[in-house]
Parts: C-alpha cells; structure tokens; sequence
C-alpha cells in the first residue's frame, strides 16, 4: 500500500498532556489521529487544530481502551493511515489505600494503564519496526521510578510502563530495529488527572501541591523527548527539572544505550 | 466467627516453588490451602503433605486465576478459613522479543502476574490487615528489578509485583497495620518455568544457565524471608547469592523501611 501523508496518534488526547500534546505537533504541521471516549472533546480539539493549520488533517476515534477487544479494533481502523509516532497516554491514576481501594476501577486502571498500552506497542512494533522515523512514546510517570505513597497500584502500573518501554527501546537497539521506543514521566502536571484519581468534583493544584507543570509544558518536555535521541524523559520530583536520559533502570543486556546518565 | 485453624494459602502450588512451599510449611506443621489449575498434581502434593504430617489438614482449591471473577470467587469460598499467610506464588513467563509475541499469551500473562495478584492482595489486605502475624508473599523475579532481554513484557510484569508490594509494605507500616508484606524474588530455579516461558516441551536447566536454584532452595529462601523481619528476599543475578532487604526502590513517604539494604 502506497501511504501519501504521516499521522501522529494520541491516545487520551481529550484532556490534559494528550489534548497539549497534540496542539504541539499541529504547531510542528503533522497530520493526527485523536483517540479518546469523549467524542465532544476530540471534535473541539480538531476545531483548535484546524485554527492552528486549516490544511492539518484530523482523525477522531473514539473509543475506551479499557476494553481490550477495542484496542485490537482501533489498530485494524488505522491500518489504512502510515503512522509515524504513536503516543500511548490514555491512562489514569487512582489515589487510595489499598485496603479502600475499588476491585472495578482497580481493574478498569490495570487494563487502560497496562493491557491496552501493551496491546497497542505490540501492534505498533510488529508493523513499523523497521520503519526509519518511526517513534512509540509512552506515557508513564514520576511515579513509575519512585513509589508514592497511597498511589500503589496506580505506581505499580506505571512502574510497568517504564520498564516495559525501556526494555523495548533495548531491545528493539540489541536488535537493529529503526523504531525508537520512549518513556515520558511527568511528575505533577495539571490536568484531570487529579479530579479522577481522587474522586473529587474539583481538584485544586496550587492547594495540593507546591509545584506543579501545566500541560503545555509537558507537551514542550514530550517534543523536546521526540527531537532527542534519549529514551526518558524525566520529571524529577524533588527538583521540577526536566530531564533527558539512557533508560533508568538495570538492564542485564548488551545495549549500548544501558547508562544511567 | 471463630477459627480453629490456621492456614496457609499457596497459588501456583502444582509445580516449581509453590509446590516446594507447600512441602516446607507442612514440615513446619502448618495447614495448607493448595491452588492451581491441575488437580492431579494437587492430589499428588496432597499425598506428600499427608506423609510428612498426617495430622495436617490440606484443602485443595482447582482454579485458573487468568480469569477475573475466579479470584473473587476463589476468596469468597476460603472465608470460612483462617489464613494467617497467603502465597501469591501463581504466575508464568514468556521468552520473546516483542514484535514475535502472540497476545492471547501476553494478556494471559498480564492477567495472572498482575491482576490476580492484585486482586487476591487487596482481598487479603482488606479482612487481614490488623490481624497480628498475618503475612502476604508476593512472588516476584530478579526480572523484577533488572530488565533481562527478551522478556520485557515478562519483566514488566514483574516490575509491577516488586513495586506494588514494597509499596503495600511501606503503606502498612506507615498506617500502623499488623499484616507483612513481603516480595520474594527468585533468579534461576528449575521448575516448570523454563517449558512455559519458552513453549518447549523440555528445557534443560544446566544448558540455558551456569547457575540454577532448585525448588527446595528457593522454598527455603521463602521461609528465611518469612521468618525475617525484611521486606525483600533477592536473588543475585551476578552473584547467585540470597539477600534480604528493605524495600530496594526508591520510596518517596515516611516509612522507617525506606532503606536500600
């Protein structure tokens, strides 16, 4: 199949780090496929895309993720647009102890948060690994290099993602692959975030925490990741900096890129 | 109610390290609740504790925990027990580059390793947490604290258990909870493991590795990290050697376990 034009995929691009993430890049003029439940929201970010380049193409899909059947169906839909970067940043966090926690939501996190992340990076691998350019960006978190505290399960899930993706990155290097595999991780970012992982109508930053990006910024930070040849990019929870580097945890191969730095 | 006995809870115990476990505690005297999916091999297991200690009680529970509401169901039917340690030993492995994986394993794999684990913790945590001399035993990997080729998605899974428990343990101990949660992570042991990850029909342990645990050294290590006081019993990878430790990632809360050794 001939492809003529280059899509980025967002996933969860409805709100926060997703819906900044993909005004960035129609800043940068790429075409994008918008995945998300709230059709409402995708159709008001096409109108902002549109505002920023009327000749940008625009894809809405709107889907849960949760659901692991819907996964494999979105990936068929797209089969027919050549994807240059996927970005997997549906997901949620849940803040509780674990013995208040709710077995649903736990569930409904573990499966957007991990299944559909790994069900979609598989997809994308099989297909463009040997694509020159191709990119898969995943979306984890502070909190998936550092336990927080009342935050296990949501830190569990994000520990999986950086080790999943870093491991990726290895061995898609170990391997010759054209494809590079990177992890984001935010530390605070003000998005919806904080409604829906404390259950709360109305979450206030400023009062929760003392420092906190917004999610332009983060989408800056996520572009800064896309240019570089670094496989994390990472927020430092302590010290708010944004920081480039080699994947952070131990790695028992042989891939050049297996420095803390 | 009232409880007259104390039990033990092993998943995964028809083989491997489960199945060594069982042996260990019942030489300790203790009852044990035996969980898998092979009945033949639970009976068996049953035949062994009995001519160990032919006064233990033994309840056999057949059951694939890769599906949700079996776990649920699983717990609910062990509520007229008394478990004072519960084993999350059930779990499998998977030996390949990414782009060569087939998703029904994958997902399997996540099912069993993360979401039966977590749920059958949160069950535990709920009605055991303020019972003094309650224990919940994760079994983890060395894979799940170092990224080993070819098995990222394995790992991942594995990064998830480590993570999610030393988090459990930090939140008990902070919360003032008697329950102990504890992470055993093996390296190399001979057991069922390398057929499964590898879907071979033999494996031979002395090829694929200098080194290798066995079952019973493995169950020994479970009890020596039972007995202690320490949150992680490790494997070395380099050094084969067995280590127990506070929490090894980095904790962002107050627990007086957030040491590194």
């Amino acid at each position: 199949m001939m492809y003529t034009k280059k899509y980025v995929v967002i996933t969860g691009a409805s709100s926060g780090i997703g819906y900044a993430t993909a005004k960035a890049f129609a800043k940068r003029g790429k075409n994008l496929i918008l995945v998300a439940r709230r059709e409402e929201k995708l159709k008001e970010l096409e109108q902002q895309i549109k505002s920023i380049d009327s000749t940008l193409e625009v894809v809405i899909k709107v889907v849960d993720l949760s659901v692991e059947k819907n996964t494999y169906q979105l990936f068929e839909q797209l089969e027919k647009y050549e994807i240059e970067t996927w970005i997997n940043n549906a997901g949620f966090g849940y803040y509780s102890m674990l013995a208040d926690q709710n077995f649903a939501k736990t569930i409904s996190m573990i499966r957007l948060n991990i299944e559909a992340l790994t069900i979609l990076s598989m997809l994308y691998v099989k297909k463009y690994q040997d694509v020159e350019g191709s990119q898969l960006i995943n979306i984890s978190s502070a909190g998936g290099y550092t336990i927080v505290p009342t935050a296990i399960t949501y830190c569990g899930t994000k520990f999986y993602v950086s080790s999943f993706t870093e491991g990726l990155d290895h061995e898609l290097k170990d391997s010759g692959a054209r494809l590079k595999a990177k992890v984001l991780a935010p530390a605070a970012t003000q998005t919806e975030f904080g409604k829906v992982a404390n259950n709360v109508e109305r979450y206030d930053y400023d009062k929760a925490f003392g420092t906190y990006h917004t999610s332009d910024q983060m989408a800056n930070f996520l572009l800064e990741l896309y240019d570089s040849d670094k496989t994390v990019g990472y927020v430092s929870r302590e010290k708010f900096s944004f920081e480039l580097t080699g994947g952070r945890f131990d790695y028992s191969g042989n891939s050049s890129n297996n420095q803390k730095s």
